[in-house]
């Protein structure tokens, strides 16, 4: 595994792989790397002939008062871990090589950004469109690899991606849980052990409600409620939303036709955490 | 010289080219082409492999009552001037095909954007930014070149494409003038013969900006004054701004040490018309 931490560096591995005509498989992380990143990993693995991971815990997607300083980061772990998944190349830049002094450019995606995580952290998908078109434009993979559990991040992301006409295919793959549900998220590592108890209420939520739609329960309002019933219920929990949503636009709607996305976070403890699941309607 | 319309079209070029190890040149323009744009077309074709040269009117540069619908345009003539120019493909898209339904990312640079030709045109650069970062990822030129005639638009490109990593040395070409010193530009087409006579001014004015930095004149404000005296002298003129700026940050200077810019925008019949110079101070 070879690693740099400059875009110089990264672009000459770049040159030299597109000159031989390989297909660049991309995973881009901010480290504290779990199931789920490495799930990224093996298929990316797998669907091309390089595979370049990057490690960046970006300062322009995280709010004022938000855990930008206390994310969790452990590099010789994360190095372990790629080099063991088969990484080709880490990229690991600091965040003055990805924002230099005289930096004034921004990507916004409308819309998609203004509801769910984006009502709740103003900016935020601004930060993640623009690390993500950087690192995009710097790695120049054929495809990038996304953790579905970051429904919205994924759907911003694609559209960007589509609307930029950047030549690179998204891949979103599914969430992966710990054998009793939970999302694993890097964020988990702050829960206690008793909020990691309460935490368990956010997956068997998301089961409840596919439950309630299999019953025949159709109205959005209805199953928010339900889930927002039992959530709040446990100890440590404070909803942030919890949301019925068109499974593209991300807008909210009042009944469940075919397909629809139930989004929803909170925070437990220090940790703000979110979860996802698509209803299905079968009539 | 092969012709595509259609963003996959282009795309297949492109690949093709790129296997083949190929240096891509690039020109985009909104057509009806002059000798300006030729100049670009030339330096392009000495310095690639490959030329490519787009014609797009870009409506998301233009603001509500601007000239988008009267913007010149003459298809026929600019294929025969890109063919003799040495174009190898030719790319124009339809406003469909560049943003088609659904479209909702923006690109924006801060700062440089705000003065001159931004204060005038709000939501122009904007405009620009999104559709060079979309024609950048699609052609994936070596090189992309543009006429400094539109100096705040080479600073904004020049800066979107540092900041967002693109792949692209972004390339700027002295203004090419007329034997009386108009700049060239599409929009000389609207001047009747009359108008013509009081655009004369620009260059001039610009020359006697020169010559009262060599006589040692350094406050801006004489120099200003002493441009818009000059111009406000002529019928048809109507002063957008004539400002004395930063050659780097475009903001207003007081005094001419070293370089400046001075740009200008003059509102001539129906035509609105820029012009700049660099002045420089030698003690």
């Amino acid at each position: 595994m070879q690693m740099t931490g400059s875009v110089s560096g990264m672009r000459e591995h770049v040159t030299r792989l597109r000159e031989k005509g390989h297909r660049i498989g991309f995973v881009p992380t901010m480290g504290f790397l779990h199931k789920g990143h490495i799930s990224l990993l093996e298929r990316a693995r797998e669907e091309n002939d390089v595979l370049v991971v990057s490690i960046f815990v970006n300062p322009t997607q995280f709010g004022p008062g938000e855990d930008f300083e206390a994310y969790p980061r452990d590099m010789e772990k994360d190095k372990a871990l790629c080099s063991e998944a088969g990484t080709d190349i880490l990229f690991s830049p600091s965040p003055q090589e990805m924002y230099p002094a005289g930096f004034r450019t921004t990507v916004s995606v409308s819309g998609l950004t203004e509801g769910l995580c984006g009502a709740s952290r103003p900016g935020h998908f601004d930060g993640v469109c623009l690390v993500v078109a950087k690192l995009l434009n710097i790695v120049q993979p054929h495809r990038a690899y996304f953790g579905l559990k970051d429904y919205q991040q994924f759907k911003v992301i694609d559209r960007m991606v589509n609307d930029l006409n950047m030549d690179t295919e998204i891949v979103g793959l599914p969430t992966v849980r710990e054998p009793d549900g939970i999302a694993m998220s890097s964020r988990n590592s702050y829960l206690t052990k008793d909020e990691r108890k309460s935490a368990l209420v956010l997956s068997r939520s998301l089961e409840h409600a596919k439950r309630l739609v299999s019953q025949g329960v159709r109205e959005a309002s209805t199953i928010e409620a339900g889930v927002r019933e039992m959530i709040g219920e446990r100890p440590f929990t404070a909803i942030d939303y919890v949301s019925v949503v068109d499974v593209e636009e991300l807008t909210a709607v009042q009944t469940v036709e075919g397909r629809a996305l139930l989004a929803l976070s909170v925070n437990i403890g220090r940790a703000r955490l979110i979860d996802n699941a698509i209803l299905e309607a079968c009539d």
